[in-house]
């Protein structure tokens, strides 16, 4: 680390913690990741949070004194000016005083963002993003996540809960959602959406390949195993592919009718999966965003892939 | 005029040019409309807004030198830094520079921006927006013209094309749009897709006042004469003024979704229909809302009427 100082970037999610030292420049220099121990209560997950933090600035030769600053990106509702998570289903949080329990033990400063929002922060600093102002992020995982960057600056909204884009109502199907909805576009191209899907197909005994391989065991069917029989040209997955990608397309088109981004950037599990989901996402995007719009924006994939989380909550200090 | 100072703010239209005389504090002190006079070239239009400039000031007993600025909104595609008007078809315009013509004849400063955004900025500063700072407004006549103000600032976007909600692609009916797509909320929820279905009753002979009364006129229905049809109980003309509102609910849901505004102003000619119109709108909007954003913003008609653009062409200098 060049310049003998940095921030700690964290992201805290339901499963583990990532914990990064990164430097001025939005490099990740070490980082760590440990398990979330979330029956243990609140107090487990902020003691792992200080006593990883400590050792991964030890073993970069930093003392507490060369970091500006703590970012934690979480998933949940937030009042980001008191430092508190109100409600964070994920980690049985509520109305955690993350920044003054931290502050009072490590005595730097700290901030904190929703985890869709640092993502996107990271990509715009380091990564896909990097030299844009206008940004639209999509992380298609268990469920559709975005942040939205206007003129350099998160949009968070009256309650902090701008930027839904998983729950625009947009599917016909009738699905029910996790947020009491239905017909949001996570019900359909989330990988639970994707999956739900398979397994109709293997349930209705349609013929694909979904069908003979989880015929007896529905409940293990992925969303890379639907992906892969869509790759393989089953016309049944595909489908499921196509559609998921297809209204991703239309609530992106949406999003940019109303935001004019310069740039959407796709991130999470789905987006691995390449042409089969980017082609029928930018198919549909061109057919039903605005021709100005369309013709100015790109959209690509995320490229800082799991890193982008602590990369972008290091950045709330910038 | 107490304080002896104000503004100039314009709403440059195809049809006329309201000019006003505006105070600090957002009242209207003296204006004038004057027909566009769009055949005859922007160097027409520009000298009658000089012209009637002057005029309106004199009436009040002011001089240019008590005007701050001349604020103008104009329906068109806008170079907002440089001043100037890119493409207005409703003026027959491409690459006028509005603010160095201006400049040049009055030496004011002059600003422009899109009529939808001024009209909200009008809302926001002495309207049903005042005290807001998220607030999203859709003014509902023969499209659909939305603006959208965060954290105080009018949302652009990269092209200043953003806010198009009227383009949200959200329609399964395959209504051609006037922006080369189709299925956009403006087919259905605008005064036009208003009349287009209201055609439809009457051209199809169903049993409807409309049918009885513009049987052999079709071309003279009207969003008000379907409104007032649909007040006295008229199936056909209450189906088609339900859709209107539901699917305006639920592009508003989408917005809502996306923006978490603390307000969303509902103007234009249609809003004046009142509970016939606001009720279906407000059902979908809480049934496709998520619960948190639903449950914490205000949906309200807005107030200023056609004084809005006027005003907040003013408010451009704040």
């Amino acid at each position: 680390m060049g310049s003998k100082e940095g921030f700690i970037g964290i992201d805290l999610g339901g499963t583990s913690i990532k914990i990064g030292v990164i430097s001025n420049e939005g490099q990740l220099i070490n980082h760590v990741e440990v398990p979330t121990r979330t029956q243990d209560g609140y107090q487990a997950i902020i003691s792992d949070i200080i006593t990883n933090s400590k050792n991964l600035i030890e073993q970069v030769n930093l003392t507490m004194e060369n970091i500006k600053g703590m970012g934690l990106g979480l998933p949940g509702m937030l009042d980001i000016e008191e430092g508190i998570v109100t409600f964070a289903p994920n980690l049985s949080w509520r109305n955690v005083p993350v920044k003054s329990l931290l502050e009072g033990k490590l005595r730097i400063p700290i901030k904190l963002d929703n985890d869709a929002n640092v993502a996107v922060l990271g990509e715009a600093w380091v990564g896909a993003g990097k030299g844009y102002k206008h940004i639209v992020m999509s992380t298609i995982g268990t469920g559709i996540g975005s942040g939205i960057i206007i003129n350099g600056e998160i949009l968070h909204g009256k309650n902090g809960m701008a930027a839904e884009l998983g729950h625009i109502p947009i599917s016909e199907e009738g699905a029910q959602c996790g947020c009491g909805s239905n017909d949001c576009l996570e019900t359909i191209s989330s990988a639970t959406g994707i999956i739900r899907r398979g397994k109709e197909i293997v349930q209705a005994g349609k013929s694909s390949i979904l069908t003979k391989e989880y015929a007896d065991k529905v409940e293990q069917i992925t969303a890379k195993s639907i992906i892969d029989a869509a790759k393989l040209g089953d016309k049944e997955a595909l489908q499921v592919v196509n559609n998921a990608g297809k209204l991703l397309g239309r609530g992106l088109a949406i999003v940019a009718n109303l935001f004019d981004p310069e740039i959407i950037i796709i991130g999470g599990g789905v987006s691995h999966a390449g042409e089969i989901i980017f082609k029928p996402i930018k198919d549909e995007f061109n057919r039903k965003g605005l021709n100005n719009i369309v013709e100015s924006v790109e959209i690509v994939p995320a490229i800082l892939g799991n890193q982008a989380g602590m990369i972008g909550a290091a950045k709330l200090f910038n």
